[in-house]
């Protein structure tokens, strides 16, 4: 078949080991499936600053473009917290983002059920969480202009949310169609009674709907939002909204699921380019232990298959796999009720393989 | 005693019902403890909307700016949601908080002992819970310039987010003050990893901590803030943080106590002036048929005591009150778990007003 090209970002903390396990299971599909993959390792994040002098180096770039899609492991961590702007890996996040045009940010939020008792919710009120967060990901408060002045009262800071019809168009004509592949329920979020970039997103909103009359769509305040999310999560199917609400509101359903360290994730562009990562952080603090569990990244590759390759069948092989090896009991220490029955990293990704 | 004066809006939906009892409450004081009090209504909100053709009357203002303190009921409703902007209930309540320079809002988040299993957090999650959102109210992006241009890609829409330092450091010291007579922790919620206004934000932080050293302080960023508060929200006391982020974080706070039916705010400006109100909605469904919760408005009004008037005992007495009614069984339908037991409106005003 043809020859797909992966970017691959390990990145800081346990980013490197759980790439590691994610890599095994790629070349696990290349002999089952046929499929043929050339993966290209590139410097990102607080390692490229240290070893490149930027977050994001130029050839990383050029490596990401030039590929098919990106793996990438995990960014960050206390080393690079006090840099000046520059020098912060979390902006060679948002330059990547910007680089490559992905413009949606996926985070299905859904319950592990091995996992159900590690949410701080009542079992009762998770129960059937299934939910897809679609967050734009180049656009608002984020990459408006930002800048210091004098005031009449001190020193002052501005930063500058913007949105164009376009920017809000594409996102919210990719939820309603991930919508209408689910349940084909919208909750579209915005503060539309305060920001006129909201009022401008409730516009788009409005506009486009009846081109999806499968799917029902409700507004939501954002503050109301993140009250109903912790009420009745269940309730919820794909939750659309802009950059700055979005970051917020993916993490909270994210927590709530309490399946934190398995979620994936996906970043797209135009067309089916896609950076897929965990939803988890670098966690330098259990770095190189081989204490990291390498089941959301290998779900964000399974998503990578699903939504880039349009490799279905080894997408679901994986998801299965990873059921598989959960069913039978097997956990790294980050999920392990009984700790001292905790296998590794390796020995987690050597499983999944195994089952696949 | 000195004449307290007091303006009175009782609002839309079940905003007058809650407004009464309190007004009740007030009256008991006064024979009890000897104060006087002058209260003067005034309309704001949808009634003044449909009475005087604006959500903010100027003689409304006048009676507000001539009192020493303000009670609010509730205002809004789904009658006045799709009017112009400028007949809109919350272009009222922005106004009356620029308007009275109330650039404080303090919303405690408590859990009631009855209702705590109402909470959708488990018990063992929720036990000692109670925290402080304290969230700055006339600044930020609901006040900075706001247009609709023409662009590169369609239409666009602007929304400014502006603070000075003289904004950030009244309220981040207000916070530590707080902090300092509560539990002395002082989290400050910003994302200064993307938005300038949150680099000054934490500057401001930073140069103020040291004159409160009994005061521990530490920085969240907003979308880990949205987390840490459904995984551990018993290790919160003071949080501060900017006026869009404490709309939501206030928001996520109130509703995983589950009590939010019964939490009191305040909203604070110079000096001891305050206007305070329940947290609580206008709740236009259930509105005159006496269903409706008075102790969150009867909370509001402790507050008042406590923070305006300095009134100790009395808030005091009216917060004990309040308990002891809750603890001898008597519930409104909202909190009852049998409601054909629960109690109306004016009868939870009568038995409080009995305990006091
Ligand atoms: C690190 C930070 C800039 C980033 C964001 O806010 O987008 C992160 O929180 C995320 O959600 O990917
Ligand atoms: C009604 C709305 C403008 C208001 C706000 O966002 O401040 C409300 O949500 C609140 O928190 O008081």
């Amino acid at each position: 078949s043809e020859v797909k090209k992966i970017a691959v970002i390990a990145g800081d903390g346990i980013g490197p080991e759980v790439v590691a396990e994610a890599e095994k299971v790629l070349k696990r599909t290349e002999e089952l499936f046929g499929y043929t993959f050339e993966t290209e390792h590139a410097l990102f994040g607080g390692i490229a600053i240290d070893e490149r002098g930027t977050p994001l180096p130029e050839d990383t770039l050029e490596i990401c473009r030039s590929a098919d899609a990106v793996l990438l492991g995990a960014v960050g961590g206390p080393k690079w917290d006090n840099n000046s702007k520059e020098l912060r890996p979390e902006t060679g996040l948002l330059g990547i983002r910007k680089a490559l045009g992905l413009f949606s940010n996926l985070r299905p939020a859904v319950v592990f059920d091995c996992l159900k008792d590690a949410s701080t919710l009542k079992p009762e009120v998770l129960e059937g969480t299934d939910l897809m967060v679609v967050r734009e990901l180049t656009g608002g408060i984020y990459f408006g202009d930002k800048l210091r002045r004098q005031g009449e009262h001190g020193e002052e800071a501005v930063d500058t949310c913007v949105y164009n019809v376009m920017e809000v168009e594409r996102i919210v004509r990719q939820a309603f169609e991930i919508a209408g592949k689910r349940r084909g329920k919208l909750a579209s979020v915005d503060k539309a009674n305060v920001l006129e970039t909201s009022r401008l997103w409730r516009e788009v909103v409005n506009r486009v709907a009846p081109e999806y009359p499968q799917v029902e769509v409700e507004h939501v305040l954002v503050d109301n939002c993140a009250m109903q999310l912790l009420r009745r999560p269940s309730s919820f199917d794909v939750i659309v909204t802009e950059n700055m609400f979005g970051d917020i509101l993916s993490d909270e359903a994210a927590m709530l699921t309490g399946s934190i360290g398995m979620l994936a994730s996906a970043s797209l562009g135009e067309g089916s380019y896609g950076l897929y990562e965990p939803v988890h952080g670098s966690a330098p603090d259990i770095a190189g232990q081989g204490l990291a569990n390498p089941i959301a990244t290998i779900l964000s590759l399974a998503l990578m298959f699903r939504m880039t390759f349009g490799y279905e069948n080894a997408a679901a092989a994986i998801e299965a796999a990873v059921a598989e090896v959960l069913d039978a009991g097997h956990r790294t220490s980050d999920i392990a009720v009984d700790k001292s029955k905790a296998i590794s990293t390796t020995e987690m990704g050597d499983l999944i393989v195994a089952a696949i």
